[in-house]
């Protein structure tokens, strides 16, 4: 049985790390590659990104899609590329057209119903007629502070409220995230950049509270977002950067979802540089109050950069097998870390041997 | 459009939770009971229940199967009667040969394949002929020592050993579960009733171990499973049980599977009386190691009787729109608590409005 062909777009940290993680995996190739980097096109995809050369013929690394989708029927296209839906619209789109499923970790995805319900509407619309499906994933959102609380709710009679807490570092990260975050500006220059847009911060508390308020059935009527600058009292450094005491270390988001009896989901998501040198654990911490109680922690936080690229390799197998539409994870198995042959999951082998 | 309609086979502590959880969920109702027990026969449910009285006629409780099952179209039949899958499975057959969707807690029937895969097989022949699905779940097996650590490897690329520990307190439960357990009785005659097979102690460990390694594509080239008891130090007394100093107040259950590399799952799960009165704190415990690694702690632990219920419940709509056949929590999406419509589950309505 021939393997599950994948097309990636984006070669940045992400798209990499795909590349790198896929080409270790069973029962699945790398087909084409496409990014608008002028440094990688017309190299070798195993060559551009240090990998092992791979058993059959080498793949260009394209700076067109149409290229790097034609000559072979292509499974599934992971996008790395954007992090909002109007941004990677119009890839997913030139992707469904081809008959091919898209697997994105664009933040705004993992719900786009939240942000964009009319480029929600029309991806499906165009899944469907070409019988393919699109999905949004990632570890934050998409698993850490959405779909973990989703599935720990489980086990449970009724949910009262639903808090979700992860206190991460952003030590590991490169200069690209020290200059999105604001990490050694000046409080008054955060003030601004939060102002005017230009500091973005997490995206995706909107789309986490929907998904949970959907899977459990709640309604959310009121949504509140917050970003403060966290400022350090003490000098920071991390690889890439750092925050002279007074400056900013890093941003403090918060979130907060109502129904009319009160709030119903609480969202917070501390990301610094360096935060045991001010004394704080890092952590991913879920509190599900009501029938039985949940209280759970994971210690230290599950890694950001690791984690999405696990996702996404994860997710890709039960992407090719699901149903066509614009789907969620609410819609898919419980993830799992696949080091089994993908084939038995993307072309369909169950327990019963059929 | 009509609700979920839930047939209850087993009227226990189990049964009654669902029975009850069930009346107070929205678009499902439950039209007909069966129990062996005489003192429940030919009483109303929810009479017999203390549940309040359902908007339409009442569900008598009646001891044979073919009555409650016989009338009105099923959606489910949910059996709480056995652990093993040698004594449901006749039931198992009764149910799918009335073209019915089976939901059991019968531990075995978590991972059926494990303990009986040629009635497993004759199962799967069956729903799959009558275009019906089976399923097993419950708290555990079914979620804290498996599922949980395959949702959690989700976020991983490489597992290379998962550890699941569950620390539970017997305190809550009745006498049954304390004859069962051995609680109060001497090393001597727990060492007898291990030998004869009168204590059990906990059954799932092995369809934990082979849902895990079939989810992550390890395989288990040999398992072990040891039951010792827990002796007591001191005088320990629960409502239900009392474990006198130099007695049994509970059981410690270890296992262990490994593939050819060595060893690659491990559980332990001791269960016993009054956990706190010797310093011992109750939880779940999920450690993964690997790339990156995960550890998870759920304290106090999550209660076994309520999330039994509570999984029998949120699973249940899933179950009936899921393809037929002999099904695994490894099949369906990522469990919820179900607090809407059970109708867009079971029937489907997805994302998109359609």
């Amino acid at each position: 049985m021939r393997k599950v062909r994948v097309v990636l777009w984006g070669l940045g940290a992400m798209g990499r790390g795909i590349a790198e993680l896929l080409s270790r995996r069973e029962g699945v190739e790398i087909v084409g590659a496409c990014d608008i980097n002028p440094a990688l096109a017309g190299r070798a995809l195993h060559e551009a990104l240090g990998l092992p050369a791979p058993g059959g013929k080498a793949v260009p690394v394209t700076p067109d899609i149409a290229t790097a989708l034609e000559g072979t029927p292509v499974d599934c296209c992971v996008i790395a590329t954007d992090s909002f839906v109007k941004g990677v619209f119009p890839k997913v789109r030139e992707v469904l057209f081809r008959g091919v499923n898209v697997l994105t970790i664009a933040e705004e995805m993992s719900w786009p119903w939240a942000s964009e319900p009319e480029l929600a509407r029309e991806m499906d619309g165009l899944a469907k007629r070409y019988g393919v499906s699109v999905l949004g994933t990632g570890i934050n959102p998409g698993m850490m502070m959405d779909l973990l609380a989703v599935c720990l709710s489980g086990v449970m009679q009724e949910v009262r409220h639903v808090r979700c807490e992860r206190v991460n570092s952003l030590s590991p990260f490169g200069e690209t995230v020290m200059q999105e975050q604001g990490i050694g500006i000046s409080p008054e220059d955060f003030a601004r950049g939060a102002r005017d847009g230009s500091l973005a911060g997490h995206v995706g508390f909107r789309e986490s509270a929907a998904m949970i308020a959907r899977a459990l059935g709640m309604e959310i009527g009121r949504f509140e977002a917050q970003m403060a600058p966290i400022i350090t009292d003490r000098d920071r450094k991390s690889p890439h950067g750092f925050a002279p005491k007074g400056s900013v270390a890093g941003v403090s988001m918060t979130a907060q979802a109502w129904d009319e009896s009160g709030e119903i989901i609480d969202l917070v998501h501390p990301q610094q540089i360096e935060p045991e040198s001010a004394g704080v654990h890092t952590g991913d911490y879920i509190t599900l109050e009501g029938t039985p109680p949940v209280h759970m922690a994971v210690q230290p936080e599950v890694d950001g950069g690791a984690g999405t690229v696990a996702m996404a390799c994860n997710v890709l197998p039960f992407l090719v097998a699901a149903r066509p539409g614009l789907l969620s994870m609410l819609d898919l198995p419980v993830p799992r870390c696949v080091m089994g042959d993908y084939r038995d999951i993307a072309f369909g082998r169950d327990e019963n041997g059929e």
